[in-house]
């Protein structure tokens, strides 16, 4: 039948037209990730080989303060505690700009691998803020990048959005032509009853069971107890990001982005339900106040 | 005149409404920031108590060690390396939990101000993350802290990006009144040329003009360049908030609050404008792109 052949092509290209907005996304954060890691890497490992030596050279000098001081108990106590006051200083120094004490690694955090991440953080406007743009022209970079890339990346999350409701409301409409016509019917007299509170409540269930469902992914790919995850997986779907817990496993990253981009767009789909649940509400309220005053 | 008074209160009325919703999100977010400082600050005075501890012990054995040592060069030497050692791990385990070597203060950082400056930062999405609940009881709290907080702090902003323009249109057409007909003419024609590009470039321009007032401010409030407040007023309004750089000072922070609420606002009506753009030009690409293959 030419007719079925020509929804199949139809049906080929609204897929093709999805997908086209997708892979232009990854290449806008691929380019994004290569431009951070060019502008940020050399900065950061440069300041850390500083750091680096300035630990060690304090270090060295402490040790040889300490032995070379062949003077008696009490000159050896007030030089002790002055060069362990000037090892201190460089300790903190070393410390703030979060290097080890114990393992100071001159290694660039900005990877392809993380900064990729960085940038899908910075579209989604989660911004963990673990690793984050320090030079001049990096901040820059990220103003324009966010500018442009935060309206598209929110294009796409809805699109996925879109498709994902249009996916379950087909699979509905398939139930309802295998069901029995009774359970239909009492199901719509429920629905009515329930009316918009039922979506809500299913939306923000759904949305519970993926953030659980992620929870129990990230113990086993990260150190975390069930609950960090959850907790995690809860302030990454907010794009609150705090930043406290963040994955580390660079093997698990792009599955990791791919899980958080889904979830971004259930989130998106319930928080704007929730919204306008609210906002009826507060009009009924406040339409009820009117009468009740007029 | 009777219908003028009735105008007059129907007018009062509308103020009151948006204002009693903005007053609710005061409340919710005064009563978030007393349940945060309850559940964290105790905590966070015990783990400290025990980081200050840990260091000066640390510090009175490491001295007591190397001057109690009255042994020849060789062997203070090798002891001298091992107390540093263990002192070097002390440090590593203080500074990483983020408290300062030569400053050990034991003071919670959840005092009130710092806790509602938090909360509001959590129901903004911005998380900037240099302050996070630590606790259990803390963190199931901001779950649901942020489940009921986050859809009603996008409806005051929705409103209050909804009264911002209808003063922005009742002012226009204010301006239409008293301006020549020519004028208005020719600038609709050029609005009808322009079109929405026009209306998109207007909201980011005065996003735009909107950051770089608030990053004039924050070089007077914080001891910042004018780049980094202008940075950080991006990286807040767009709600990716990094962290890397936040305001401190107490005295300014509800004033910083109201400053990001406003520009949140505005934010989300230039979000929204280029997106619904970004959207018309990627289906006239695709019919573009049908029309050609078919
Ligand atoms: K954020
Ligand atoms: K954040």
């Amino acid at each position: 039948r030419p007719g079925s052949t020509k929804h199949f092509f139809n049906r080929i290209k609204v897929f093709v037209g999805h997908f086209g907005l997708f892979v232009a996304l990854i290449i806008y954060t691929g380019i994004g990730a290569w431009v951070f890691q060019t502008l940020e890497g050399p900065y950061e490992i440069d300041r850390k080989t500083t750091l680096k030596h300035l630990l060690l050279e304090g270090r060295t000098n402490f040790t040889r303060t300490v032995l070379s001081s062949s003077l008696e108990a009490d000159d050896l106590n007030y030089t002790f505690s002055l060069a362990l006051e000037t090892y201190d200083k460089i300790i903190e120094e070393v410390t703030s700009e979060g290097m080890s004490v114990l393992n100071p690694e001159v290694k660039s955090d900005w990877d392809y691998i993380q900064s990729a991440f960085f940038a899908s953080t910075v579209l989604t406007t989660i911004g963990y803020g673990n690793m984050a743009p320090k030079t001049h022209s990096g901040r820059v970079f990220c103003i324009f990048f966010a500018l442009i890339g935060i309206p598209f990346t929110l294009t796409v999350i809805a699109d996925l959005g879109k498709l994902m409701a249009s996916a379950v409301s087909s699979s509905y409409k398939s139930c309802r032509r295998h069901f029995p016509k009774e359970i239909i019917k009492s199901s719509s007299k429920l629905s009515k009853f329930g009316g918009k509170s039922a979506t809500v409540g299913a939306a923000v269930g759904s949305l519970l069971l993926y953030i659980s469902a992620g929870g129990y992914f990230f113990t086993l790919w990260e150190e975390w107890s069930f609950f960090d995850s959850f907790y995690f997986c809860f302030i990454t779907m907010t794009t609150i990001g705090f930043g406290d817990l963040v994955p580390e496993k660079t093997t698990y990253m792009l599955l990791c982005t791919i899980y958080i981009m889904v979830g971004l767009a259930l989130t998106s789909t319930a928080i704007e339900l929730v919204r306008i649940q609210y906002a009826d509400s507060w009009k009924k309220m406040r339409e009820l106040s009117s009468r009740l005053q007029g």
